[in-house]
Parts: C-alpha cells; structure tokens; sequence
C-alpha cells in the first residue's frame, strides 16, 4: 500500500545524501513528505531540513513535526542548534525555543544572528599566538584537524586576542619550522567588524578579491571569520532582495506565505499602486466629455499604460543593477539619460508606427472614424510616452540613492506612479490636439 | 587649470589600488576620466580597466583609447590578453583582435570563454603525479609559491594528465613527507565538464559545499580550476539575467548601451507586450457603446491594469526566485495555489473596499452617476482581478518550466498579456452586470 512505498522510500533515503533526499522531497505531496520526514532518523531528519530551502520546511513542518524537531535540536550543543533555527522558518524557532523553555545563551545566539558580519561568522578558525613557531602552529592544526574542514589563512593574534596579521597556508609549507609568527606573519590584513552591513562585508571581500574575511570587535579582538559559502549566500540574498523589492515585496517573502503573510507583505506596494493609478484615473476621468464624444479613445489606454509600465522598467532595471554592482558611472548620468532618450525614441517610433498602421488597417475593416487621426495620435503618443517613461526609469533610481534611499525599494513604486499618471496625461494632451 | 589638476590626480592614483582608482573614475565626466586614463601607466590602466565594470570602459574607451589598450594588449603573453578581454567590453574586444591581426591562438583562446565551465577555468593549479612523494610536492608548490596567489588542493593526476584524486593542503602539513600522492589522495573528488553549463557548476559547488572545482575533458584528464571568484560571478551573472529577463531586458544589457544597441535589446519584449496591450485595446473597443453611455468607466481602467499588473508580477517573481534557488516545491504546487488565492483575495478586499469608499466619497463633491453602483462595481472588480493576476503570475512559471522554457523569459510576456487582457475583461463583464 501507499504507507509501505514510503518504508521502502525512508529505508533508501537512508542511504542517500541530505540533499538528494531534500530534492527527492520536493517531488512529494506535502501529506507524503511528512510520512516520510517522520521515518528518517533523527540526525538525517536535521540534515535533510538544513539541505531544504527554509520556504519549503515552512509548508513541511506541521505542529507534530515540529514538536519532534525541537526536541532533537535541544539535544544539540548551543552553537550547533543556533546555526540549525538561523536557516529555519520562524515558526519552528519559535515551537523550538518555546519549547526548550527560551534557553538564555541559545535566544542569544539567535538574536545575534541578523544581517551583520557577525551574524555571519563561523567561529571555528585557527588563531596562533605571536610568538608560537611555525612548528606549534602546525601541531596545533594536527590537533584541531577533525574540526577544521577547509584552511585559508592563520590568523596571528596576541595575548588579548587582538589580530595582528595572517599566514597563507602556503607560507606554512614554505617557511623555516622554528620561525615565528610575529616575524613573518603578514600585516596587510583585511579585516570586518562584526558590526558592519552583510552588503558591505560582500563588497570588501570583492575588492580585496579574498575567500574568507577574519571578523572582530570594535577592539580588533578576532571572534570568528565570514568564509566563501556566507559570501555566496550574502550575494544571493541582496540579488534576491533587490528583485523582490522592485516587484512590490517585502524582502521576507517567499513561494511558503499562507494567505495572512501575503497581505502584509504584499498590500503595502499593492495600495502604493493606488497612488498612480487612481490619479492617472483623475485625468482619465476629467477627459469624460471628450471621451463621451470619441469612446473609441479609451481602447487606447491599455496600450499606452503598458508601453509605459513596459519601457519604464527596463530602463529601471539596468540602472539599479549598475547600482547593485557598483559599476555606475555617476560622471556619465548626462551621456546615459541622452542615449536612453535615443534609444527610447526609435524603439517609440518602432512601435508607434506599427500601431498606428494596425489603427489604419483595421479602419478598412471596422467602421473607425478618422482611422489616420486616431493612428496618428496612438504613434506621437507611445513616441512621447516611452521617452518620458525610459528617462524617468533612468533618472529616478539616481535621485534616490542620492537622497539616500535604497533605490530598488523605491524605484516600483516613483516609477509605476509616474508612468501611470504622465501616460495619460500625454495620451489625452496629444488626443485633445490631434483627434479631438 | 583643468589638465594640470588631472596630472595631479593621475600622480595620486598611481599610488593608489586599481579599484580605488577606478571607484575615482565613476565621480569623473567621461572626457576628463578618458585623459586620467592616457596619463596612466600601461599596466596601471589594463589594471584600472579590469577593475571597472565593462558597461563602464565601453563609454570610457573612445577609439583613440582602444588602439592604445589595443597595442597594451598585443605585448601580453595569450592567457593573461585572453584574461583581460573575456572581461571587456565587446568593441575593445573586436579592435584589439584586429589591430593584432586576429591571431589565431588568442582568437581560440577568446573563443572558448562563453557560458560553460571551460570558460569560467583558471587553468593555474597544482597538479602532482600519482608517484611523487608528498616532499616532491611541496617542493613544487614552493617553486610555483610565486605564480599561485591561493592554494586550496593538490590534483593527482597520472602520465595522461587524468585526474584520480586530491590532497587537502592540511594533508600536506600531517602526511609524512615519504608517502606517495597515489597511496594517501582522498578518492572522492567532484569534478565538472568543462562543457558543463555554468548554473550547473554552480549548484555543484553548491551541494557539495565546495570552494573549488577541478574542471576535466571527456576522457577526465584535468583542465584547470573553477575557483570561487568564477562561483560568486556566475551567481551574480545568473541573478541579473533572471531580473534582466523578467524586467524585458535581453541578457546583456547594460547602463553603457547606446540608442542602436538599446533598440535590439529591448523591442522584442515591447513588442511582445502589444499582444496583450493590443488585444486589451479590441475587448475595450468593442464596449464602445457602453463607454459612449458611461464614459466615467474608462478612468477606472488605469487602476484595473495596474493593480492586475502589480499582483501578477508579486506572485510570479515569488515563484521564480523559488525555481531559481532549486527550492521550488513541486508537490506542494495545489498547497501553494490555494495559499495565493486566499492573499489576493484578502488584498483584492481590502484594496477594492478602498477604492469602493473612495468613489462612494467623491461622489458627494463631484457629479458621479450612481456612485455606489460604480464604487462596488470596481470593488468586485478588484477583488477579482487580484485573484485572477495571482493566480496566474503563481502557475505560469511552472506551466513554463514543465514545457522545457526558462520561466524567467517569458513569464514576464505570458503574465503582462493575461493580465491586461483579463484585467479589461473582467472589468468590463462586471460593469455591464452592476453598472450598465
């Protein structure tokens, strides 16, 4: 039957890695997945939760699950089971933490985890004494080696733990054993505060093209290092923001919100659209006479608002991007709203002329009255309409970040709300002069 | 003047970083950071270039500035001009090779950098063969220690250059310096084709949590290295093209394109979304009677296609980013479906009560037919188009990822032209019900 398919099931995760058994889980119906979930031992069942995005363990984990959960991860030592809930849904931190009857150093840990470098930071490193020989150094590294997977750099610090400088692996191999570290450690290290942005963190290892950055305090006392997979997740969580943000989400949303996490995460740009469009609905609606008179006019407004909405984006979009990369050439705003002009003014035409031939053309078959007017203020229309739209588009993101706004935050919202309203309003001025 | 104050800054920057130099250039107008550049050193400026984005050096560089990089260039050994192109822009690109006379070897070299993980190889590595002692190997690292900037493991390769295994480099700090690479190399080495395509290398690294990847032809003989600056570009580079994609943007667009570039680039998506826009133009033309009628129901169309285009994009980038992160649960999709109706019903509720209230409260100053008919025909209107647009922007993605298409390309053109068309349909079916 269908509980013995997922025995057998259970019984060849077991062999499997965690994450072919988390991508096993996706192809499950939920209800199956629990099964399934509940036959797994109980460290599996961690790993095959950790290897699943935390969007998907959301929808996985109902109330008894996540009861099991808590009480596994409450076996784990502190570190462990902070670094297990900082990639969890919030609500099995939640059931966990209640559970556990709130233990101080592990909520600690947790609200230490947010989106700074020392929320980032793995504490497992080797630190050498100034004065140990490179032969200690070594030794010491025989010691820790079940523990220490992957080795970039050894961190010199002094009696206090302040950092002082770094060894390359390589220098490991290469240097005399009885030197030591004060002598011939590195000084020009590129350190993070455990204070400082995720975004920033991402940016320093960049320049300084490092894999793995040392972490410390405001005293320069090393507590941990950000490595290469928490560079990697940095850049995709920022990517993954700036592309919620500029489609109206709130940075937290994901595929695993029930119907009470969409509303507040989704309403507040929903209602901000409301801005454009209900006044773009204003000027729409101080045009009643002459849209009574010629209500074939009105066909044309979901062309002119898509242009708009269309043409404006994409200028958005390769700004904010510059932006994101850091390779925005603010000394070339002027040459680059100029070619946005150029470029939106043959791709307006393009389209413009195609509509206004489609208007004429249908005309012979469907009685329009003066099908060359009406073609003529569609082509001038979306012309004027995707120029104002691309050089806004191209200009908003700047004047934000000028005035010290996250530009893709805001850029959905300025940018819908102009496109709306100045659409419209160009349609109907040109409509007026031309048609009516 | 003006050219002395440059001189100055160029003598300033030649004591400054390649990247600090560069973020310099970004405060500069193009005509005074084209001459910084000519006062610049021949490496300074290929270092200053690298640095930049390339969207930036294809405004910078001017055809007098090409030939000169270009004659920069020719003196540089094949690897290091290939290097240094794959990064630049593609005109420097097309002059160098033809001031160089196209050779041949740097053509191929060029040839061979596209999307795969070949393209992505460092090929500068440690390799050792099978029957060297751990000594000979670190006798080589210290001959090479020079030419390898970071080491992170030693391939054992055999006569044909076939890869069997590695060498942690802790291994090369615990092991006797007397063992063969062949008696004591870790067997499970996770290698990459080098005809692989990048995403996948990247989901590689992902999963087996790795730093580095060797990359091996057909027949596993070792080709080079995917380190993690080439994983950290190619999810960024992944990143923007999804947001490229979705916002109507071809791949390689950037802030640098000038009007004749900008018109390939973009048309086909504006072009694209005349379908939509058009066939939303004919299912409002063909209510021009009601509209003549009731002229007052076009100013309600810019808040339909709006609101409709807002919730459409909401739930779809939702969706993608759950593809795109390998995260997207496929048996949950009727879970997930249900959960986006149950939101968009609450927004639509909320927003079309709004906007309901709104006309009933306008219409007490300004002359409205029937307010409360118009206010709750756009209420149910919104509440329905929300959901419709939901829905829709939630299916579609995966609708398109079944079908073998890369969700990101065209959902943006499947959701615009459901939504504007639907969004003018359900509009115009509910006012002839409530309002006509």
């Amino acid at each position: 039957g269908k509980g013995n398919d997922l025995v057998e099931l259970a019984e060849a995760a077991a062999a499997l890695e965690p994450a072919e058994t988390a991508r096993l889980i996706l192809g499950l119906r939920p209800r199956r997945a629990r099964v399934l979930l509940t036959l797994l031992d109980d460290t599996p069942s961690l790993r095959v939760l950790q290897a699943l995005d935390p969007s998907v363990s959301d929808v996985l984990l109902d109330r008894d699950q996540q009861a099991r959960i808590a009480k596994i991860v409450a076996k784990l030592p502190v570190e462990e089971a902070a670094d297990f809930l900082a990639e969890s849904p919030r609500d099995l931190v939640e059931v966990t933490l209640e559970a556990l009857g709130q233990p101080i150093d592990l909520v600690r840990a947790l609200d230490h985890r947010n989106e700074t470098a020392g929320a980032l930071m793995r504490r497992r490193l080797v630190a050498a004494p100034l004065d140990w020989t490179i032969a200690q150094v070594i030794d010491k590294i025989r010691e820790q080696s079940d523990r220490i997977d992957r080795l970039y750099a050894v961190y010199a610090i002094d009696s206090e733990r302040r950092l002082h400088g770094y060894l390359k692996i390589r220098d490991l191999l290469l240097l005399a054993p009885e030197t030591q570290v004060g002598d011939v450690m590195h000084r020009d290290t590129i350190m993070v505060s455990a204070g400082m942005d995720r975004a920033e963190v991402a940016r320093i290892a960049d320049r300084a093209q490092l894999p793995v950055l040392p972490v410390v305090d405001s005293e320069l006392r090393l507590l941990g290092r950000v490595t290469t997979d928490e560079l990697r997740a940095i850049d995709r969580a920022e990517a993954e923001e700036d592309m919620k943000l500029m489609s109206g989400l709130a940075p937290d949303s994901s595929a695993a919100d029930g119907p009470l996490r969409i509303v507040p995460r989704r309403l507040p740009w929903l209602a901000a659209g409301l801005i454009g469009s209900g006044t773009a609905a204003f000027v729409v609606g101080s045009y009643e006479d002459a849209l009574a008179k010629a209500a074939i006019l009105a066909s044309l407004i979901p062309i002119v608002m898509s242009m708009a909405g269309n043409a404006g984006i994409q200028a958005s979009t390769v700004t904010v991007q510059a932006q994101a990369s850091g390779g925005f050439w603010i000394g070339d705003l002027g040459g680059r709203i100029l070619r946005e002009i150029g470029g939106a003014l043959l791709n307006g035409l393009i389209v413009g002329i195609l509509v206004a031939l489609a208007i004429v053309g249908i005309g012979e078959f469907i009685p329009i009255e003066r099908p060359f007017d009406l073609g003529l203020t569609a082509g001038l229309t979306l012309v004027a309409v995707t120029t104002q739209a691309a050089t806004i588009g191209a200009l908003i993101p700047v004047l934000l970040e000028r005035l010290g706004f996250d530009p893709a935050v805001a850029t959905g919202v300025f940018i819908t709300t102009s496109n709306d309203v100045m659409g419209v309003l160009i349609f109907f001025l040109i409509a007026t002069a031309v048609y009516l």
